[in-house]
């Protein structure tokens, strides 16, 4: 077994960490912190807010172009590209079930949806806005977000607490449950094939669950030194170690190259893989994380099974009715 | 009084021009040519293709990018972004209501919807796709788009041709009926305020709908020289002659600066206003279309009239489903 780190600077920014059984379905709700409890208004506002381009220095780039809502809830990048064409190094994780991550970003940074919002929307490379401040000068020009945000959060309501909190709201919304796993889980036998089951025990045996833990398969906030074991054949083709993940932001030497443990929920839709998005296919991401994790190789019948498994998280897609965003009224916004 | 031309040009681009009367309410459906009837199978799968980023080189840029179904059918931008960052020289025009266009583009040089859509996929400044055949060869690795070419088009169908076909019939849902001035001119005579119904009046004193006829106030097809009067000030600040319109693709002297009369249709949500973006106000638009086009001083009253007019041009839009895409299914797309 390798180690897992349920590391003290997760903790902290975590706040608190719920540990989840293995093999559970995926919960249809998610719960909400007290101080930003889920409205019908909110989740409305934070759609509108959430695919509105005008929300970048550009006016086009929303949250919805890196993590997009119509696809596997990213897009399908190595890396997303932000304002003016720029892009930064690492992979846009899901939006969708990101309600079950304990922690945000790949680096797990932020300690909650609310937190994570803030960040893309000020990044340089990303959303490129100057500030909060102008983004709610933004909002303020435009006669419909006054009445949306008065909605939800009561008159002149128009701060970044509240957006950031709108799209939380809406974000909380994002869950795709009854994958066939999931009704395999709940008594209904049939609903994975021979093969699934295979890959299903095969996960279990290798330990990937160890990491990949709870209905989330996201190890509930874990964090996990990746790669473990140094395998210069995969180094020098996907460069996993130029990244130092959860050293960047504690800069401490004992974090160079943890990261969250991602979710595998959705995982068939959300190529490419692993944090630099530098893994074009499922299969190979699949082999290079027995080799690099346990020391592990796999025949190729072994990661056909756990790829069959996998696509077996593929979860049911909510149908959403699309946003009419509030109108620039006569003039430019940006 | 100015000259209209409907130009041979004109009238061979569009095949056949419909006229329309003016002061007419804006028809709820739009109809189709022969060769692309509409179905709902097309409509589904046209919105699919249209909001798809995969259909652009970088996977970023979908026709939707620069003509936003949540906006006012465009990007509030005085020109569009394309791939990489890149910007043209034109500013995206709305796709609400453009079926009611007898020609597409801002220099008419599409004669359909179906045309048109073929066009920015390809463009190297917009969605950079190499070729059509690329974006093919993209839509069959997808195996939800087999499957949605399929139903509406039988099996093995995806082609270029089907492909715009779909867009196409998607766009021709795009109809913004139901404004204040249609239901002004469908008996309510409420529906207009007292200033609004003075705007009315006047831009037919002025002669503005002279070029601005028919139901969706787009001339039918007309091309219209901009600016026709010279006019030192304006040409400093707006630069509009830059632009050769018409000619840039007739390469006929008597064609410079002539542009395709766009729709005043929910003008009010479409800043930054001509082919250029150049202009940031709807007040500053209507002023400069009075002296360049009319040689005429407008007062600040008559103005605001005219603008609290084509506010009343702002229609309903129709509620619509997000499509979820297929997936691209473990691997990377482009």
């Amino acid at each position: 077994m390798f180690k897992i780190r349920l590391l003290v600077t997760a903790l902290t920014l975590a706040g608190s960490i719920s540990v989840a059984t293995a093999w559970d379905a995926l919960p249809t709700t998610a719960p909400a912190p007290a101080d930003n409890p889920t409205t019908e208004e909110k989740v409305e506002l934070g759609k509108m807010l959430y695919h509105d381009p005008r929300l970048s220095s550009t006016g086009t780039v929303s949250c919805a172009s890196c993590h997009n809502t119509m696809l596997g809830g990213e897009d399908n990048r190595p890396n997303s590209m932000g304002v003016n064409g720029q892009t930064g190094g690492r992979s846009a994780p899901t939006v969708w079930n990101s309600a079950f991550n304990a922690v945000q970003f790949w680096d797990g940074r932020a300690a909650s949806l609310e937190a994570q919002a803030a960040g893309p929307v000020t990044n340089p490379i990303e959303m490129g806005m100057k500030d909060w401040d102008a983004v709610v000068a933004t909002l303020k020009t435009i006669k419909g977000y006054n009445q949306a945000f008065a909605k939800a959060f009561g008159d002149n309501s128009i701060t970044k607490d509240n957006a950031t909190k709108a799209i939380a709201a809406y974000e909380r919304t994002l869950i795709t449950p009854n994958s066939p796993y999931d009704q395999f889980v709940s008594g209904d036998k049939a609903a994975l094939t021979e093969q699934q089951i295979r890959g299903m025990n095969k996960i279990a045996e290798l330990g990937c669950t160890s990491c990949h833990s709870g209905a989330a398969f996201n190890g509930a906030g874990a964090f996990q030194q990746f790669p473990v074991h140094d395998n210069e054949y995969f180094a020098a083709q996907y460069h996993f170690k130029k990244d130092k993940g959860l050293a960047e932001v504690t800069k401490k030497e004992t974090d160079e190259h943890f990261w969250k443990v991602p979710t595998l929920r959705n995982i068939a839709l959300t190529a490419p893989y692993f944090h630099n998005g530098s893994v074009g296919t499922l299969d190979e991401a699949v082999k290079i994380m027995a080799k690099v994790q346990l020391d592990k190789e796999l025949s190729k019948e072994e990661i056909a099974d756990i790829v069959a498994f996998l696509d077996g998280l593929t979860g049911q897609f909510p149908k959403q009715t699309m946003p009419v965003l509030p109108a620039t009224s006569g003039k430019t916004v940006n």
